[in-house]
């Protein structure tokens, strides 16, 4: 079966060709443009592959209730040219195969529990840690919607004692995304993430909100493993402290098998980066049936 | 059809008789003591009335997860003699009728969602605010599980700036149950809320906990509505002082035709403290198909 998957970005756009199995044959990356220009030249490429359905992990917010007329549209994105695009819509009608559509992140969750290290369980979140902060959430063995989709980066946290950064969220300042994205950091401490990799103190204050919020996500949807991703948290020893933290705040309140071993509770993605790709390839799949 | 409706609670027992459309024919009502004499009390009511099936709403946490042996107990409950009690089993045995078993806060939900207000929607939650907080949560057509059940009421909040109370949880102090529930603003105040209607201060608290916490199920669940019951939130004007708070914290973040209607996002149980009983005829309902 020959499937197509693509990843939009806010930055740039990953295409691919693969199959049912999570295998890629064919990768195709190009800059998130303006959206007329952008989308055609990724119909170009997917045109006489012989694809048999796209599947779409796209940058938010989007439509994904199907009885709206905006299904499959990114919808009030900040991104200048993208707000009301009808991304799904397009690629079905230029390709004219099923297009199967979903949120960056949900698809990174579907990869993970498809082909990736969250094959033996029904639930499970995946975070990603950036740019911004994404939550996919995959229960009792299905993705997530509800209203819009999970927006779960944004939760309220509390401020660590010893941090006084007002936070960067234009929306919330100090929600979890304004304190622990790539950006905040940056902002914070006026370098990027990646330079600061000798300081103590900014991986303190990541663990502590990382943590934070997983204990809340843990409440809040029970999940049977959390998988992180993204760029902050190749930090070196990062997931261990958030590990630690987290089983400090949960303070023993939820007793589960699972928790008893932290350290296959709280892991990295298996998938190499490629979790999100290989997800769009079983959106292709389930759109096809 | 004749179904049995059990809500277990930590101080009280409430049975009922009655059927698919969620009428109520009989009630009966015992103290919670020991789970054996308890559990055969109850037992005695339902027998000889021909029920078709038994649901059961519990008190927490429980096992809900079909492949563990453990399905159905109530399980590490600090309540005297109920941790490890086997209370699905128990009435299966007893009754020799199907037993359909979940919390009892999704109990609420699904009463709301089947014979309540929340008719119309596919994605609900349900928060009780009251000697405990506790969250139904209901999504995109089902009752949320994952490998234990929601414990939403125990996410970590943001202090409030004039609050310098500890917190009451014995695990986490200062979660939103350790800020914001009834035995809360007993420690904090040192009277009963019932007693305190003319504090203004005590509702300016009140209504900043519960409005961050929902903005924080709003952001994971994404949620077409929000109900929300128990003994707190029946203190006049709350629930309005609530929604304002809401408003202000998401800050416009998320979009919605829901959202924009928040009187009727936000609202009250419709089914007058009978949404868990009810709820406990649908789940007896489809324990029997």
């Amino acid at each position: 079966m020959i499937l197509g998957a693509l990843e939009t970005g806010g930055t740039k756009m990953v295409c691919a060709i693969g199959n049912e199995k999570g295998e890629v044959f064919e990768k195709f990356t190009c800059p998130t443009l303006n959206p007329g220009e952008t989308l055609e030249t990724i119909a170009e490429f997917f045109e006489n592959k012989n694809i048999e359905a796209l599947g779409i992990g796209s940058f938010g917010p989007v439509c994904l209730d199907k009885k709206n007329p905006k299904y499959g549209f990114v919808t009030s994105t900040p991104k200048p040219g993208w707000a009301d695009t009808d991304v799904a819509g397009f690629f079905e009608r230029r390709l004219k195969v099923p297009v199967g559509f979903d949120t960056d992140v949900n698809a990174a969750a579907i990869g993970e529990v498809t082909y990736g290290g969250c094959q033996d369980v029904d639930s499970m979140i995946y975070i990603t840690i950036g740019t911004g902060i994404g939550v996919g959430v995959y229960i009792d063995g299905r993705l997530v919607h509800g209203m819009l989709h999970p927006e779960a980066g944004h939760i309220l946290v509390k401020r660590h004692d010893k941090d006084d950064f007002e936070g960067g969220c234009p929306f919330h300042q100090s929600c979890l995304e304004g304190m622990a994205a790539g950006p905040a950091i940056e902002k914070r401490f006026g370098k990027r993430a990646e330079t600061l990799y000798d300081n103590p103190f900014v991986w303190e204050l990541e663990s502590y909100y990382i943590a934070q919020a997983l204990v809340d996500y843990c409440l809040c949807y029970s999940p049977r493993r959390i998988v992180l991703g993204g760029g902050v948290i190749s930090k070196d020893g990062l997931i261990e402290m958030i590990r630690k933290d987290f089983t400090k705040l949960m303070s023993e309140y939820i007793q589960s098998d699972e928790l008893r071993e932290i350290d296959k509770y709280i892991v990295l993605s298996t998938l190499k980066g490629e979790q999100g790709i290989k997800g769009c390839l079983k959106i292709a799949l389930d759109a096809r049936v």
